[in-house]
């Protein structure tokens, strides 16, 4: 559940569906990889061991989005276990709880029947298994954090589950150019510790960073609260290491901002939710940590008020806007219901919440000020509260889930 | 000639032909739709026709990097004239006098041999150019502003050239978001005419901007002075319009700031060059227009000093930096001989340019008097000199060529 929809979220694929069918009327496969290991990841074995829906009280049935039947692809046999276990000592689970938590997504909402889990600690090990796998026709679905809402990181079938969990190296952190390279299993939250050591943070944030890995943030794409400001990771990801469908290693590592070299291959990866291999390592720009954060949590009447608000605040709030969301009555209503969130404010048919980052906290209590009595005196906005507070932040952004 | 390195710019391609080689050995061709027009674009002749590389008084001589052969491409026939004459009534340039500009890039160091240039104004004409050539199996080099310094914008024997500066309209401008969609041929110093009167500006600016064009940036994929503060352009980037070779449009025009839905495919163009298709319509985020602009030029005496000095920088003046850029003595020497360009302040074995952009003067400059006192008591840097009048900052950036 996101009760905040971010400004502009509203979105198609109907364009990229488009393009990708007349790439693919040309008669020319430029996505041959991506669509070979797109079949390879996710094909279902039989009706038997198909994806399970759970439907509550009534226990689960199959998914509707399931597909109808699994492609010839091989089974694990004994002999493919102990290839795993020569690779990966120790680190081959097939114990069935061990493997359920894997095998089904954060809101247990659908859950594949995959029966070995994989933890491999480098580049080189994923490298060994999926060339045997590739070798062997054995379908594959690379985990990291398990975190999504969508069902896509767990297996339809029996898919073998690749995790990264283990793969929680700092590679290096370039302190002058805010360059931090990692291995794809970082756990979000980690990272942002490392950084704020060194007075830096990273350049997204989730609210399942505790749990998310930057490998699988990489791999969806994902834009989080910082978007406004930082922009997305097809900007800040500066490098990617990746180990195709057959083990090959693709070294786009690069920790270069102004990168203008040929063909930027490691963007297709960014979003491609593991089709197109697996992300072993990212390298990726940091911004310095803000020394003052403010949240403002507003109320507005109409959708053009909440417009001319985003506009203004751009307009006086400038470099220092980092956040800008928003939430209706009903988003309210169950937040109140069901997690027991009181609205900080008085109740309005909209509600704002506008985050500033910034390197002196007089100038930025300024601008908030003077941005908020022009939103108050132009009747843009009817109420509202500022938290400065570390507490009082966290207690604002707990509603964004 | 660029005076000024921009920090971190020593890039190596070695990675990017690493992973390209890695690719190819495997068998699959992801790329054969690039590499076709690579092809098809880019092959020589006869050595009659080779390029020519200017090398001062002595005359011109063939290039040492022209490939010794032409691929069998076709001739320009009377018969393709007529059709092109067809489809661009009018705008079908056969005067060598008026070709020759269009065949020779900026610095004159290089020139192809081009009997054709074609001026389409619309995405249908460039679709219907390239199709007919692709049937004909005619050679296409897309031209923007031909600005490059490199000789990549011109024809290396007899290709056609098809120009992208008919091609300047505005399609749209979002004024809330801050998405501008055009045509590919809009030169970019009209765009940010365009932009300034709705209060935004470019999140590129480049010493070319004059006569460069948008699609001809993205394709080469500029970087410019404010990559520092907003990125690079697969950031900023948010849609593409592109003709594949054979004729087809991909239309990957999004004005969508958080889009992850997909393969982004759009990104794959960004810096090819015009060798994967023919750009006809960009769309991009553009920043608001800052209020305050300010520029210090400094001097100091080491390298360290100078990255002690950005690391200070980036902590003091923080969401405010947009420019941070260094020359050497010899860069100096260099700009006093040849452009009688006056050193602003006293000799030194290094300088440094920051500039700031803002939303509010006096914080602005109470920012940078903070930075540059602690600068200059904790001895980083020696000398230095303020701009904050428009002519002032204009005459410390004109060092930047």
């Amino acid at each position: 559940m996101n009760a905040y929809v971010m400004l502009g979220v509203f979105q198609t694929t109907q364009k990229l569906r488009t393009a990708l069918r007349r790439l693919s009327r040309a008669g020319r496969p430029p996505l041959d990889l991506q669509m070979q290991f797109l079949r390879r990841g996710r094909c279902p074995r039989s009706v038997a061991l198909s994806r399970k829906l759970h439907v509550g009280a009534d226990g689960s049935r199959s998914s509707p989005a399931a597909a109808p039947q699994r492609l010839p692809f091989s089974r694990v046999s004994v002999e493919d276990l102990a290839v795993f276990r020569k690779i990966l000592p120790g680190r081959v689970i097939t114990d069935p709880d061990l493997l359920q938590s894997s095998n089904e997504d954060w809101l247990t909402s659908v859950r594949g029947s995959s029966e070995v889990l994989l933890r491999p600690q480098t580049t080189q090990e994923v490298s060994q298994i999926l060339s045997y796998c590739n070798s062997r026709n054995l379908a594959v679905n690379p985990q990291g954090g398990n975190t999504g809402l969508v069902g896509g990181s767990v297996p339809v079938y029996d898919e073998i589950i690749l995790s990264t969990s283990f793969m929680k190296n700092i590679l290096s952190f370039d302190n002058i150019a805010g360059i931090l390279t990692c291995q794809a299993g970082c756990v979000l939250e980690n990272l942002v510790l490392y950084l704020e050591e060194r007075d830096y943070i990273m350049p997204l944030d989730l609210g399942a960073k505790g749990s998310c890995q930057i490998g699988g943030n990489v791999a969806t794409n994902a834009g989080g609260l910082r978007l406004l400001r930082y922009g997305s990771l097809h900007g800040t990801v500066l490098g990617l290491e990746v180990v195709l469908a057959d083990g090959q290693v693709l070294d786009c590592l690069s920790t270069l901002r102004k990168d203008n070299t040929g063909y930027d291959l490691k963007q297709l990866f960014i979003g491609s939710e593991g089709t197109l291999g697996v992300i072993t390592a990212v390298s990726i720009l940091c911004p310095r940590k803000p020394k003052s954060i403010n949240v403002v949590f507003l109320g507005c009447e109409t959708f053009d008020q909440l417009l001319k608000t985003f506009q203004l605040c751009k307009g006086m709030l400038g470099e220092i806007l980092s956040a800008f969301e928003f939430l209706d009555s009903e988003c309210m209503r169950l937040l109140n219901t069901h997690l027991k969130l009181p609205n900080p404010i008085s109740d309005c048919p909209l509600y704002i919440v506008i985050e500033t980052s910034g390197s002196d906290s007089k100038h930025d209590s300024q601008k908030l000020h003077n941005f908020l009595e022009e939103a108050m005196t132009s009747l843009l906005v009817t109420d509202g509260t500022v938290a400065t507070e570390d507490s009082k932040i966290k207690a604002l952004w707990s509603m964004h889930i």
